[in-house]
């Protein structure tokens, strides 16, 4: 089965347990595909030269759950933003965050094999051409916010590419990369391993809630509850990725199961233990929920989220 | 002697020989301590958490010619730009040239271990640091474009941007990068060398001058006059660095000599012959002096640039 039919089962699922909040729910299919026509439309056709490397950019950006481009759509739609001020930042978080997979995954760097259920980048392609891919992913992200065709006036398209650059760069993804590389082997403190996901996983998540903020000029106590509500949900994405690492399957995670303890690296349950992790991610869920009703607007698309990442298996 | 005092005693020379342009000459020196002042700005400190990167990020911006820092600023002089608005653009061609030089080196790419006199970021710190530095110094590039501080109004800076992430992206640098690796091996015609160079280094290069343009907001006649002087000093560049890989020796180029026979590349010189291959840049540098004359403005310094470069030994 496709990735992208699981995902659409998955939703499908959710969407009749969410009757609470079917407005959102009903919208994802059609936000995904909405995304993807305007991934399709910024990246470079297949067939542009040079091919190959222009091949290997659009297989990096197959497949995934979407959950940042949801959370800068649902965060957008939370404050009642146009969708066509919400699709490039949109793509723009998806391109980084397939960026940062293609350049993980190198034999130099976590050195796997597999990654959304298919192989990663440099097995289906080549290292080389994977270095290129990502660092050609990188600046189409950017660019795409100077589109004067993306319905955002050019402070807006500043302050987006001020923050998504400062979430990714070496202050965040990059710097908790960096962090997380070097403490392979090395016990962590929970306080450690917090800032590391903080970085590493929970910038690229944050700003997606922030971008969202930017796009609709929210006021800033708006901009900062949202801020806190992408940082809850970052924070418990990763403690469920470590959960899932030790306890799902390769087939049902799409990349190598049990890598965690294989790379000697400190986790959330490997410092709190299964239950005290899985609780922990429990109450941040509730944590982002009572955020988002705080929120003033609708906050029924941040509640489906957060009801959506919670109940994920992979 | 360190890369830096030699580049000093090499300015010194050309600004004793080069009497008919005192002006830029004379302030040469003052611009690249300009740039690296600027540079230590806009960098983290060396001592940001994580230590190793930010360390790392500032070893790969060490040294080299700063050729298309000098571009911008030289360009934007020729136009009576004011410095303080060519301090980001200049800073930001450096970042994505030194980037793109921390992966090039890498072993799944060129598999160098000599970059500006020193050993390339992944011998001297370690493959996975140098992936994770020419990410963030890419990120850092686009980053520095958008700060309030550096006296471009936001239409300028989106426009910055999307030049540059044009030019660097897999349409331009990236690409021409693609085309070099793919191309290994096999016989190229003049046609595909010159379009594979127009993007591997001389999108860069002719960003450099467009990027001065944007800050003086120039016409659309001297703009692309700007663009065709770069254009032509672009090629004539790598026509030299060919010319220079057969001729120099390794500790003079600062890198490994010899390296495009070893890895069978058609060249300038393997496709022209060296006396043509030499003629065909010393044509180059002269049209780029006519474009020089041509623009309105002050040439001196774009002719001051063209004598730079055609004078280089690496």
């Amino acid at each position: 089965m496709s990735s992208n039919l699981c995902l659409m089962l998955f939703l499908d699922s959710l969407m009749t347990a969410s009757t609470a909040l079917p407005d959102f729910a009903s919208s994802v299919p059609a936000l995904l595909k909405r995304l993807d026509a305007s991934l399709d439309r910024w990246l470079p056709a297949a067939d542009t030269d040079p091919h190959r490397l222009h091949q290997a950019i659009r297989y990096a950006c197959r497949g995934g759950k979407r959950l940042r481009a949801l959370l800068v759509y649902a965060s957008g739609e939370a404050l009642g933003v146009p969708l066509e001020k919400l699709d490039a930042p949109a793509c723009a978080v998806e391109l980084i965050h397939a960026y940062s997979l293609v350049h993980d995954d190198l034999p130099g760097m976590d050195n796997d094999d597999l990654r959304r259920g298919q192989p990663t980048v440099h097995i289906a392609y080549d290292v080389a051409t994977a270095i290129l891919v990502g660092d050609a992913l990188q600046t189409l992200a950017f660019n795409l916010l100077t589109d004067p065709a993306n319905a955002l006036d050019a402070r807006q398209q500043v302050a987006m590419i001020a923050s998504l650059a400062h979430a990714s760069g070496p202050l965040g993804m990059v710097g908790g990369q960096a962090v997380d590389m070097e403490s392979e082997g090395a016990s962590l403190s929970l306080e450690q391993l917090e800032s590391l996901h903080a970085r590493k996983t929970g910038a690229l998540i944050r700003v997606s809630c922030e971008l969202a903020a930017i796009a609709g000029a929210a006021s800033t106590p708006v901009a900062q509850a949202l801020a806190r509500y992408g940082s809850c949900l970052g924070l418990a994405f990763q403690i469920q990725d470590d959960v899932l690492d030790q306890t799902a399957d390769t087939a049902t995670l799409g990349k190598t199961a049990g890598k965690d303890q294989a790379q000697q690296k400190s986790t959330f349950p490997s410092l709190l233990g299964l239950d005290t992790a899985r609780q922990r991610a429990s109450d941040l869920f509730d944590q982002a929920r009572e955020i988002a009703i705080e929120i003033s607007g609708q906050p029924a698309p941040l509640l489906w989220l957060a009801d959506f990442i919670q109940k994920r298996d992979h």
